[in-house]
């Protein structure tokens, strides 16, 4: 056991070494590396991941967190709006849930202050989940293994919403994506990016997009107004932060948001309209910068920002505890 | 190196007379032990894994294998008919893709001759998945990731709708639960039972519950008509292997579904009108056997029942290849 501990030790430090021998000192820029996760409560997490997965926190028991959070797909459904209890059609593009907690506030306009916040709206919407919160907890309470696990994890017979929602939360927080090419280069390591992608980036910063798109999760950290420059045209129907705040001046003011593996959560805009990358970095410079962008302009913008892809959550597809006789069967129909 | 794989060989011994010692012979019985996966080609499987996992598949965009036979949930959807394309409400109740291999059969009335005929079937059927395998096949090569996957596995450039249900049905190959507590009861283990369970199938054997459920799925290798000694009523329109015959004396059987994780697939039967175990054993004793089980029977025998639950397929959370700009978005509405 010594003796695995020591080659264990021997192995960080012949890393650490080829480290600071082959790269070029962390970089300062207006974008930060993603942190890897700390201080999560790895018991509660693993609880929140059951969660995430289960259905049987919908009416129908066929819509879980990851039906339009899909952990597969960079943690969004990919779909213009998302598909919610009856096939309702959502108002919305889903946003990412990777990432999400380095977000100022949840939802695109930031109605809930935080992930555990957040976690309770889908459930007892009725376009999307259609549940209430006491007949989810009901399910839950009447399910043996999760009766044990809330005991195990919470020290409490009695589940509650708030436990609920809080380990949903912590399973969330779990899902960052560390470790893309543009943070290995950000962390010193020059080779991680191509000449084209350098040239996105200086494109980017020089532009203008940092001003919005900047922090660990480029983006994510205020609102700005759709159309800053140009209206921007839609039939969606969403006015952004003034559903929150009802000021005039938040009208269609929306959470920017992160531009991390925005390779993977297409399509873009929080309706949701544009379909790729290179339509929706036209939008942003014409729209909210006044500039438009050649073509060879925009494939580079595009090159750099697929190197925001990062390390996808990786973890076991959990077993969900089966429900009992005395368990709320679904009423999808 | 070589003192690494003497010591796996001294392990391996080391187990290999525990298990002589502790544990009695394997026993003869109507049900036999399920066997582990073997001569799989593993790159297909991860390959179909993906395909089982990925929603664009579907028309909407929104629906995958794993929709209806979530392997979170015994790879059943645990809703009494389905879900598919805008809601639609299936005729059928889903069968659980679990141990699906040692059906002679696929679907209750054995319309597929096997996995890969079977998964061709949701992708194309207008209430299901609602796709065309045109369109499907169409989608996949425009992704990157698939065409390099495909090229990879298959050593073809151009994807083919053959091997995307082959690679699909290799996936379902895998998933195989062995090592359940009534399994290690028949491998010799004789304390894996309680005094109940083992009563439990006494009477399960007894009563002739065996002559349908048997072999290592404990079903899944005959069909049998749904109400023999009195009719089984319902509203379920499904006239099972009729359908496929068109023969009267096929009306209403159906194949006998595998009792494997039986405690993971409620609700019960083709129209999953059986909600509990204990209403399932019921009616089958009544309508097959002409048996009226008291409760105490009835609570021997799901209590062995409940002894078939194996070890559910463990399994990292595949991450899918994104879309391109030329791949055809999803139309959910």
């Amino acid at each position: 056991m010594k003796q695995k501990k020591l080659a264990v030790v021997g192995c960080a430090l012949a890393i650490a070494t080829g480290v600071s021998a082959a790269w070029a000192a962390p970089k300062k820029e207006p974008i930060q590396p993603i942190a890897p996760v700390k201080e999560i409560n790895l018991a509660v997490a693993e609880l929140g991941k059951k969660l995430f997965f289960d259905p049987r926190l919908s009416k129908s028991g066929f819509i879980s967190c990851n039906s339009c959070h899909n952990l597969s797909m960079g943690g969004t459904d990919n779909i213009k709006t998302s598909i919610g209890h009856k096939w309702n059609q959502g108002p919305i593009n889903a946003p990412t849930v990777l990432n999400s907690s380095l977000n100022l506030a949840q939802f695109w306009d930031g109605r809930a202050k935080d992930l555990q916040e957040q976690a309770g709206g889908p459930i007892a919407n009725p376009g999307e989940m259609a549940f209430t919160h006491e007949l989810a907890v009901d399910v839950l309470q009447s399910i043996p293994g999760y009766v044990v696990e809330f005991q195990q994890v919470f020290g409490t017979d009695k589940i509650d919403i708030n436990d609920v929602t809080k380990a949903i939360a912590t399973f969330e927080e779990t899902l960052v994506t560390p470790n893309s090419r543009f943070d290995q280069w950000l962390l010193g390591d020059d080779s991680a990016l191509s000449s084209t992608e350098l040239a996105g980036y200086q494109l980017f910063k020089q532009s203008g997009c940092v001003a919005c798109h900047n922090g660990p999760a480029v983006g994510g950290t205020s609102y700005q107004k759709m159309g800053v420059v140009a209206p921007y045209k839609t039939t969606s129907k969403a006015e952004g932060r003034f559903a929150v705040t009802g000021k005039d001046s938040d009208r269609f003011k929306f959470k920017v948001p992160t531009l991390r593996n925005i390779e993977l959560t297409y399509p873009y805009f929080h309706d949701g309209e544009a379909a790729t990358l290179t339509e929706a970095v036209d939008v942003m410079g014409r729209l909210q910068l006044g500039k438009t962008f050649t073509d060879d302009e925009k494939a580079k913008i595009v090159a750099f920002l697929k190197s925001l892809t990062g390390e996808q959550p990786s973890f076991m597809l959990p077993i969900l505890p089966p429900s009992s006789d005395a368990t709320l069967p679904p009423a999808p129909f």
